[in-house]
């Protein structure tokens, strides 16, 4: 099943993609949708208004998560790129919902940085409670998977040793288009950013040193984890910051992310007058 | 004027505290009643029921606010004691609403951490949308002030290069009692943390390096603050991790902290069995 949010004139609307249809499930939006633990069998039975999807304008799959937590140093390749040890423990950190967008809007580029760069992440939506979740029980509370480029304004990120300010930046974060339930997915997926046409990442989530299952179970021994919450499972190597010159996002690239049998967001990067 | 979030049994109420008396202001708490721009005249204009201070079970003021902005190395003394120069910019991290208690709960110590460390600050609330604001906007958006002891695992914090998993274990973080607006502050503010009756912490709010007016004109350049979000401006220096041996709390540690003003928090730490 694949599940969106539908941007409507006065309202936004939780869907279900059959086909080419966008079916209305009821509920304002997929956060809201997951926060009924009998969401699966909702979302399956709605048969609500339907819209057609080549038309349809769609916000962040969650538009407001409870939490964004995202990972760092995650993928092999990345961490060799960066010149760093493989970890024993995930390096965890947060965005903030504001810096959402949906995965066919504009990437504001901040006036105060000269530095956006991209980081393909495959997101991982949580879809129970769970607290000191056992490996089974952590991937039991997958909801689904969806797409997202965790943009970062790379002078910020270094300004200081934590990260957060350079990662949360208002409006520079797609994510979606769609909630893809794990039953869709048979093995590892294949991602790609592409940048101006330009393929710039391109790894396979079995590179990744901790799955969305080993995360949730780690971070569930630290919180509560809600229906709706995120996890960005980190980027793979190929970042522009790493290029000898480096490279950053100007006004008008175009940036494609993309994980196979997942979803593709397609943005453009805007300069603010 | 003072506010809070009082604990009721099947509901909570945002209060205006008339001396002894805590007076029901209509918003089911402080971040509620936030959300509404003319929150100020509505709170002091309130007559609705009224509670006991004295036997008030009381919420964290804000229980679930959208952000919960940390601050770090923001003492000169603190700064100088984990042996760091001066910073150009602030340090910022996040800590997540789950991690939130009560001005009088419990602190739960997690069972995965042996090395839970106190950290008494000051804390801003915001009570206004803010974007790009000059310093004085800035300081026009305050709320009020209040008190937050950001309780952090060490170990935790430590295992990797981001602070995050240290800092939002659930039920650490006491926050409260009070929002106390700014026309009851008069200059900078005298801050204490007890613990088992020692005083470790003891500061003034003029050693801060950025003040809540820089912070918030600064971290509104990355994204829009809004009524209710936290800022935790940072710790001043005598942590138990700066000592030589390290001191942690234990099973039954009482830790009191108190900003001159402004509040108290009285909380004893827990070891869940």
């Amino acid at each position: 099943m694949r599940l969106a949010t539908l941007r409507l004139p006065r309202r936004t609307a939780a869907v279900r993609i059959d086909g080419e249809l966008a079916v209305e499930v009821g509920a304002p939006d997929v956060g809201m949708l997951l926060a009924d633990p009998r969401w699966r069998e909702v979302a399956a039975a709605a048969d609500g208004a339907r819209h057609p999807l080549s038309t349809a304008d769609l916000a962040p799959v969650v538009p407001v998560p409870g939490k964004i937590i995202c990972v760092g140093l995650n993928y092999r390749s990345h961490i060799l790129e960066m010149g760093r040890e493989l970890p024993e423990y995930p390096t965890v950190f947060a965005k903030f919902a504001e810096a959402l967008i949906g995965p066919y809007d504009d990437i504001e580029l901040p006036a105060v940085s000269r530095a956006m760069d991209w980081e393909a992440e495959l997101a991982v939506i949580v879809g129970a409670e769970v607290r000191n979740a056992s490996r089974e029980e952590a991937e039991a509370a997958i909801a689904g998977y969806s797409v997202l480029n965790d943009v970062t304004a790379r002078d910020y990120q270094s300004r200081t040793l934590q990260w957060l300010q350079g990662k949360t930046f208002e409006g520079t974060t797609p994510f979606g288009p769609f909630l893809v339930t794990p039953d869709e997915i048979s093995g590892a997926m294949t991602m790609q950013c592409e940048v101006d046409g330009e393929v710039v990442q391109q790894a396979d989530t079995a590179d990744l040193v901790f799955s969305p299952g080993e995360l949730i179970a780690y971070l569930s021994e630290i919180l509560t984890l809600r229906p709706g919450d995120v996890i960005a499972t980190g980027t793979p190597g190929g970042v522009g910051h790493a290029r000898k010159p480096p490279r950053y996002l100007g006004d008008g690239s175009k940036v494609v992310t993309r994980i196979a049998g997942v979803g593709e967001l397609v943005n453009t990067a805007r300069r603010r007058a």
